[in-house]
Order: structure tokens, then sequence, then C-alpha cells
């Protein structure tokens, strides 16, 4: 290791931290909600700004790339003769801010950011705080994922910059602005690429993901995959007054009631037949790593989860459950009327967000297509059902039994002083899955997110220390594949 | 029966059909939509229009009520010495007009009268259809109940005005404008009002119900109840990544259709222990009059409830299920994420509105106990529930062996030339009941919709030929009652 090259990027990085964290502050105030039509401006104009600063800082051949729904962003800088080739992936684009009047500061960082909407205007009453307060900053994809994309675009600048424009390795960059709504144009993008060159790689790094616990550097190893539908069911052909007919006609939120709450029992078993026929069990060495982590369930009830138990099923630890059980969830129904005060209707229509996640060896079709069918079988007479699709992966574990894990494992040790834990996470990220499946190579999942984040949840925030060792844990990673 | 009078009154409704219809469209255009806060002061407008109608036309006393919540009218004419004093009910309040996008015309009969919120403008593309058509008149309370109120207005009107401003009997009007949120300032209002003399009479006359076919003269004699509510359901403290949390964590919206869906069986009976008990049948003569009525179950089943099936508790009638048949229905139910695309939440809260129609012998006060006792008992783990109650009130028979119901029967049979029928309904009317409780009088509901009126529906409407000929019915009713 070249002593003069780390201290030089850590000291640049460490010289403009206020800077990097001013930037990133711009890049969240830009509200790309990439599931909202209204937004695809947004999610265009936070590609743009990452653009021009992959340019600025020393990246050759970068291009918004248009597709059929978000942009995706490429650049790249390979002239590091004889050195791995990095495909480094994060995303742009976040979750829906609503809903809104739960935020103790303005989503988007500045009370005007975000055109709230006029009957909305009385949830900014509750946005008194600061966006930065408590060593966080708090904002709508502050960690997921553009804290975690401007960790990466900071590494880069100060190995740029403290190293006459040179990387230690060579760099691909790929980021999207789908990734809460199903990342359709990657998956292409990088299906299309995968044989012509243009990805030519030996691993990824994924920074969307999050540490175990604070100070504990984490490495993640697997995630869930996910099918997300949304069921709407018809009853009678408009709505009725439930005086008038109440007794003789079908009723679309019972119908749809119905169906739902036979989806899983009280336990959280999901009742579809055949849904853990493929399931794959973790390997007694991880379920024994797993439960030497430091986990505190009590803790976790109360501090993140906030209810007066956990559920789920049975004979499972919540971490099992969690990581590598499958799960059934609903994300939103509505149906009939839902204004202040009483109406007397027999709704004529209702409709229901449902995700499965799965886990390694379930296949999402197979998966789709056994949900579909079981809905279909318990839909009660005189209700009609028809099944959308959001989006659909199936679940992934990585390998570790490379260069490039033992780099991120050294690196992180040198930055926290702490030896490395392996966790899976519940949630899906389906480009690692490709990534390992076209491009065959290994995702290195390095995340700095916190438990407690509130991920897709108001008052979603990033650790401001640990945005800064992100950056010195990517800079470190990439010296040390290097060779410096 | 003197001829003169009867023509005179008869005549002159005849001669001022098309002003009477005019007026009416005056007051659909007011949106008095009693369930929502801002339309208060439309609530309010409408009791101004009917009040000043009364005093112009000849009545007395008119005074405008005001309540806790929307203002009742009172008015009355009382110098028929002798002769026998109605009480005359109906009420000018509407339900809400949603969803308008349904509507082929505007609700409240001009695009403009009814203040669209900006996001909801573009239904207004829907709205391309006059508002008279195939001799029917379209808007949000045509025919419940401002086009049967004024009715009652229009037969005073040409009794007054064709007889020297006298009317055959002593009448008591009493209008309110709270039927379609509950009606407890009238319930006050008659409770305190009962022993003052102010509302001291010999029969009510309630326009406010149907009739079973187009040109079959039909008296109610019967009213279900009900106890109308909203369950809300919470169960982590706030939203949470499915991701990350699910298999642990509470999800209200599951927790929520976990208890609606228990609160009845596939079969349409209710399951919450006790809700039968006290159920009285109608009786034996009651039940042959119901099946010798013009009713096709196949006809009504396509017209108008337009699903595949019918549904209910097996081993009773259509008639039977809904007029005579306690049940339970969800009217709205809203939780999550609702917005167009996909977000993987774990939504912390969730609502549903359900309400039970009640038959002759149920308590309310006693179901809506075991309601909330059955409630709270399949309340999953994880999950608080609250509930609200909205409404609640009894059903109610009508006796009909009386000189009111008789010259009602003979009323209709003059203007239709046919037999009355008498049915039940099963909706609620409960100030009906409380006429019967607390005034001692029987009720006459003699009302002119149809069964495919649309009634709380989009596209309400009232069939022309029907207001008119429910003017010179009540006109009829009247003039024999005071022996003419």
């Amino acid at each position: 290791m070249s002593t003069t090259a780390v201290s030089s990027a850590i000291s640049y990085a460490r010289d403009h931290k206020q800077r990097f964290l001013d930037e990133l502050k711009d890049l969240l105030r830009i509200p790309s909600v990439s599931t909202d039509p209204d937004r695809k401006g947004d999610v265009r104009k936070a590609a743009e700004v990452v653009a021009t600063d992959l340019e600025r800082i020393g990246f050759e051949n970068v291009e918004v790339i248009p597709t059929q729904g978000h942009p995706l962003v490429y650049a790249d800088w390979l002239h590091a003769a004889g050195k791995p080739t990095a495909l480094c992936y994060a995303h742009f684009d976040v979750q829906p801010a609503e809903p809104l009047d739960e935020w103790k500061s303005p989503p988007f960082i500045d009370d005007d950011a975000y055109a709230v909407k006029p009957e909305e205007q009385a949830v900014k009453k509750n946005w008194t705080s600061p966006a930065e307060r408590d060593n966080n900053i708090y904002a709508r994809g502050a960690v997921d994922d553009k804290g975690q994309l401007w960790m990466q675009m900071k590494a880069f600048e100060s190995l740029f910059k403290s190293n006459g424009g040179k990387l230690p390795v060579n760099v691909r960059v790929l980021f999207e602005g789908e990734e809460e709504v199903g990342g359709e144009s990657i998956e292409e993008y990088v299906k299309k690429n995968a044989n012509t060159g243009k990805l030519k790689c030996d691993f990824a790094l994924v920074t969307d993901t999050e540490l175990f616990a604070p100070d504990l550097p984490t490495l993640c190893v697997g995630l869930r995959g996910l099918v997300y539908t949304e069921i709407e069911a018809q009853g009678a052909k408009v709505d009725l007054h439930s005086g008038v007919y109440g007794g003789a006609a079908p009723n679309a939120i019972f119908g749809l009631i119905e169906i739902v709450s036979k989806l899983k029992d009280d336990n959280g078993k999901v009742l579809i037949p055949g849904f853990y026929d493929a399931v794959q069990k973790p390997t007694d060495d991880e379920l024994k790593a797993w439960e030497r982590l430091p986990f505190n369930e009590e803790e976790y009830r109360k501090a993140e989860v906030g209810s007066d138990v956990l559920t789920g099923e049975p004979g499972y630890s919540v971490i099992y459950r969690t990581w590598a059980r499958p799960t059934l969830e609903v994300h939103g129904i509505v149906g009939g009327f839902i204004a202040p005060g009483a109406k007397t209707v027999i709704p004529a229509r209702a409709s229901a967000k449902v995700s499965m996640r799965l886990v390694p060896n379930q296949d999402a079709d197979d998966i789709f297509k056994k949900y579909s069918d079981y809905v279909k079988k318990i839909t009660p007479k005189g209700i009609k059902t028809s099944i959308k699709i959001h989006s659909k992966g199936p679940a992934c574990v990585v390998n570790t039994d490379n260069p490039y894990a033992r780099a991120a494992v050294e690196a992180m040790h040198e930055i926290f002083k702490k030896d490395t834990v392996y966790i899976r996470s519940g949630g899906s990220i389906p480009i690692v899955t490709q990534f390992d499946k076209d491009l065959k190579v290994p995702s290195i999942m390095m995340g700095m997110g916190l438990p407690d984040d509130n991920l897709h949840a108001p008052n979603e925030k990033f650790h401001i220390p640990n945005f800064h060792r992100g950056i010195e844990s990517i800079i470190r990673f990439f010296q040390i594949l290097g060779g410096e």
C-alpha cells in the first residue's frame, strides 16, 4: 500500500467533507420519485446532475441514456492496465414521500422543493425541523439511495483529484432511475450489453444496503426477490344503496377482503398452494453466524417496529424470517367511500397492492402463476378480479470467496477498525441477481445505512459520519484492489 | 268530495307543471351534501330556499331552526278546525356525489354549480348529457329527497292557491338537513317537543320512499334500522419497508382485513355472536303478500344490481333478505400506499367504514355493543383498533289500520287507477321510528321513487311523471282527509 496515495485521497475526502455534504443536499432537493408520472422530469434532472459531476471529476464517455422509462447514466475510466474492472451501481430515483404529514422536516430539504398539492398544503405545518439534525441528514432518498450513490461519486473524485486524474482500477459506472419501480430499463440494458463488451467487468460494487449495527462493517451477501402485484375487484356495475340492496348485491370490498385474508394465515404463513415448495434453506454455518450477530429482539420491536408484538411464522428467528423466509404483504388498499363522514354505499370496485418477497430458488414467474391461480380460485361469487403486475425478480445469494470481497473487508477494517459481518437483506435488488446471471460477476454490497434509517418511510435519514466513512471505505477498497 | 275543489287544486298543479319542475331544478343546483363540512353553507341555503317558498305559498310561523348540525325548517297552518293535523316530513340534504366521473350529466345540474376540486376537474369530461333526458331529471338528490320534498311543497301550493289560502286539513311541516348523516338534530328536536304541543299531530306524512314498480301505487310500512361505524387499525408506529421488516412487523391493512373478513361469512351470514337473537320474523300474511308482488329476480340482478350473481343468506328470497333480514356491509376502506405505481411499505394505519342494517326488535345499542366486543375479540395480535360510531337507529314497522293509510290508498287509486301494494324498505328512516315512539303517531310513507333511480349512486334520477303524480296524490290525500 502506498501510504502517500492513501493519505492523499483520504485527505482530499476529509478536506472536502462539507462540500460533499452540500452537494448531496442539492441532489436530495430533486424529487425524483420514479413511480409518479408527474416527476418524470425530476428523475431526468437527477440523472443530469449526476452525469455532469461524473464528467467534471474525470470520467470519460459520460452518457445519459434514454429508455422507455427513466434514463440510465453510464460513464467509464479504463486506463488502469492490468488492474481489475469494477461496475459501479447505485440509483438516483427515490420512493414517494407520502404520508407527507408525518415528516418533521421537508422530505426534499426545502419547503418549496416539492410541489405539494393544494389540498395537502396543510401538511407543511409539521415540517418545523431542519433537514440536518443530530448528525443526520433527513430527506427522502437520503440513504436510499442518493446518499450512497454520492459516496461512490465522492470516492471517485477523491481518487481522481489526488492522483493526477487517475483511478487505481478500471471503473464503469452504471446508475439507474427506476430501482423503486422494478428497474426494467437497466435489466434490458444489461441483457443487451452482456456480450457487447460495453459492460465487461470483474465485479460489481453496489451501495444500496446497510450496516447491521452502528459502527459494524457489513457486507450484504443475500437479497430476497420480489413479485409486486395489484388486485382489482369489481362487484355490481355501480355503487349501490346499502339499505336497498344490502343482502342481495355483491360488495367489491368484501370480495377483495375475502381474497386477501386468505392469502396468509394469522401466523404469517402464506396459504398459496406450493408457495414454499422451492424454498432453499440457509446453510448451517450461515444460520450459526446469524445467531452470533448483535441483535436485541426487544430493542428492535420497540425502536424500529414500534408495535406491541412482532409477527411472523413461529419457529423462525426474526433474522431468519426477514432474510430467508418468503413473505407476503399488502401495501395499500382502497375502495368505496373514503371521505370523512358516512355514506351508505355498496361499493362496486376496490383494489389492493400485494407483494411477495422471495428467497433463493423460488422462481418469480412460477410464484406469480401460483398466486394468480389461487386468487382466481378464492375469488367469491359475484366478484370479478384482475391482477396487474408491477415488478418481479428472484432472490440471490452472492459468493464471497473472491479478491473483491476480501478487499472490501480489508478496506472497511481500516476505516472502522472492526471485523466485517456477513448479512442478508430482506429487501430486493434485482440487478444483483442479473449481474450474477448475465455478466457472471459477483456483487460487493457495501452499504452504509443504519437499521433505523426509515427507508421507504417518513423521516428517512442518513447518518452523516456513515456518509463520510462510506467514501473512505470505497477509496480504500479501490486502492487495495489496485495494489496500493 | 267536492269536485270543484278537486279539479281546482289538481288543475292548478297541472297548469304549473313546468314552473314546479324549474323550481325543483333550482333546489337541485344547491350541493347540500350534509356529510361534507365544506358544504355546510349549501345545506343552510337549501333550508332557506325551502323556508322562503313555504312563506310565499301561505304557511305561517315559518322558521329556519339552527341546531348543532344543519338547520331544520318548521312551518304550520292550523286553521282547519275539527280536521286532522298532519306532520309533513322530508329532507333537503343529499348524499355526496362521488364518484364524480361516473356521472353522465353534472350531479348538481350545472357544470359549475359544484366546486370540483382542482385535481378532479378531469371528471367533467364525462358530463356531456343534459340533466333532463328520457322524461327523467338527473341530479344528486333528484329523488332522495329534494324531488319528493318538492312534491309536498307544490301540493301545498296547489291547495292554498286554489282555495283562497286554505288547506283542507291542519298541516305542520318539519323538514331536515341531516337525514344522510344520522338526523341527530331532528331527533333531539322531536324529543324536546314531544310534550310541548309544538308537534301535536294525528299522523305523519313522509315522502322518502319508492314505488315497488312503475305505475304501482305503494305504501311503505317497514324500514330497517342502521348502525354505522368506522374501524381504525394501527400496527407499527410508522410505515415500514416491506423488504426489511416483512415477516416481523404487523401490517395494519392485514389486521383490518382479518377483522372485517370475520364479520360475515361467504353466504352473507353475520358472524357477530348474538347478532340474530332478537330478529322478529315478518307475519305469514306479509310474507304471502310479498310473494304476490311483481318481482323478476333475473331482471333485478341484471338491470339494477348489474352483477353475475346475487348474494346473501341462502333460504331467503331477495325481498325477504333486503327488507326483513339484518345485514352487514363495508362501505369504504383505505390504508397504505394508494397512489398509482408500487411502493413497498408495511402500512401503519388503515380504516374501514362498516354498517349494519337492523330489523324489527333488534336494539341498536345492543347490536353496537355485540359488534364492538366481537371486533375487539378478533383483533389480531400486534394491531390496535378503535371504533367510531357515525349513526344508529332501530328498525320499525308501521300499522296501516287507520284512516290516514286508508286515505292514502284511496288518493293513489284515483291518480294511478290501481290498488296500492304494501312493502317494506331495506333502507333506514330513523325519524319514522321516532314519530311512532315519541309522538305516538303512525307515518304514511308515500314515496314516488323507482327501483332503478340510482339512490346514493351516480346518475341518481327522478322520473318526471312521478313527480307530478306525487303532487296530485298528496293533493287528493289531504282533500280526502279533509272530507272533500
